[in-house]
């Protein structure tokens, strides 16, 4: 191989450690790849950390002591975060999204890539510190920004189902009271998909009485598995006080009452409370 | 702020146009962002481009005309994605994630935000010619990888549901019969999620029969789309004639008979078939 110029070197290894996520990569890892000594390798490293910084891609961290290197986490400055999450207020709010009986339509938000992506990367930052192994989702609508947030922490993805399917093996099965509907429900999930003393970070699409997330919580304890947080893409004004404590909603949504309804989707509070 | 170097830049620029994998970017956006002139950006993106083919880092793509500029493919080279997806099999083949009845439990192969990844880079790549308008998904297994698909290809997901949900609104129902079970069970959509007259990519997890996918088929052709291709995770040997041709999986599924069956896990032919 040719001999590697710092810009190709520098371009390359921005993508390596931006494709995996919260993952610790050894200078000498890099070393092998380009052929260069690691005092190069660690030049290199201090500009593409100002070069994040600079153009708010993320965050590129130094690792010190024995399993040390360097690794990439897409943090997301608190006031990118809000100005990001407005947009997406903005978007939802109005009459136009609104269902017969108060719903709001926004599966289109909560299926996009590219929003998931954004909104993955922001919840994420809330939990890189708490370090969790998984992150728990109830299947459907929550999976894509469960699944993005996963990704952005480097760690696995983990579905409940509503039963337990012949194709998971043995599994284990609780029984919850659905907020909403005030009715008896069931959660499931393999026995083989998390291990005893693990980390969860608990991620889902809506939260409005926390029927659902309680049960996540409960089914945990099942696998004495310790919740480290609970993070939502949207939750309801009311009621205030939910089953669960400690979420962090993405946004809060109102609906107006009256014969015109209006859906009045806002920023969570937590989002213009300055630094992370 | 101070002048920016070429490596600055060029790292700079290879992060934000993987983060919006196939959107085109115009020379003029970058021009303005780094304060270059248009020639040194097109130096940049012609070093950029063979970085990315040195290091198997996908592809960036110059497009000429009125709505040109350039943007980044994840494309995955033909005997990468078979190496890939060989690995895969060799850690579901066996009988460790055999179920009772003849069922392969691989719900963390499906939830894998790192496996997920990899593969809806190497189902977008088959696809990117094709042009889809959105990637369409059945509930619930094939959200994961539908959802890295549609990010690859630059598109929405879309997801059809077991039953017309009262918060999606107005939709449309199909009736179709499962090939595994038989039965005659429901496909839902609701109708503002496509316009008539888009091309739609298939991704799911499980090709068996086919019933679903064909449901698929005739859902899209209620909404006057055109189905432009179909790709699962995995398919079974059997039956070999499914409902639906043409179909592109990564990997096919064999389970041996008698008293200690196996799983037999394979890369499809179509992966190692010479160059895409």
């Amino acid at each position: 191989m040719e001999k590697i110029r710092r810009n190709e070197r520098m371009s390359a290894m921005m993508k390596i450690l931006a494709d995996h996520p919260n993952q610790i990569f050894t200078l000498s890892h890099f070393c092998d790849l380009f052929g260069a000594a690691k005092s190069t390798m660690s030049e290199d490293i201090d500009i593409l950390r100002d070069v994040c910084k600079t153009f708010g891609l993320g965050e590129l961290e130094t690792v010190t002591g024995a399993a040390g290197g360097v690794r990439y986490r897409a943090r997301i400055a608190r006031e990118d975060a809000f100005a990001y999450v407005n947009g997406l207020c903005e978007n939802l709010s109005g009459t136009e999204r609104l269902l017969p009986g108060g719903f709001l339509y926004y599966s289109d938000v909560l299926s996009s890539p590219e929003i998931t992506h954004r909104m993955g990367g922001i919840l994420a930052t809330e939990y890189f510190d708490a370090e969790p192994d998984f992150v728990l989702t109830m299947e459907t609508k929550g999976i894509p920004v469960a699944l993005t947030t996963a990704h952005a922490l480097g760690v696995p993805l983990v579905i409940a189902r509503h039963n337990s399917r012949v194709y998971e093996g043995s599994a284990v099965n609780i029984n919850y009271v659905s907020g909403s509907s005030g009715n008896i429900q069931t959660m499931s999930l393999a026995r083989r998909s998390v291990r005893e003393g693990q980390r969860a970070l608990i991620v889902d699409d809506f939260l409005k009485g926390g029927g659902t997330a309680k049960g996540m919580v409960d089914l945990m304890r099942e696998f004495s598995v310790e919740v480290i947080g609970m993070a939502f893409v949207m939750e309801t004004a009311t009621p205030t006080r939910k089953r669960v404590q400690n979420a962090k909603s993405l946004m809060t949504l109102e609906i107006t009452g009256g014969d015109e309804p209006e859906a009045i989707v806002r920023p969570a509070a937590w989002l213009s409370d300055g630094k992370a």
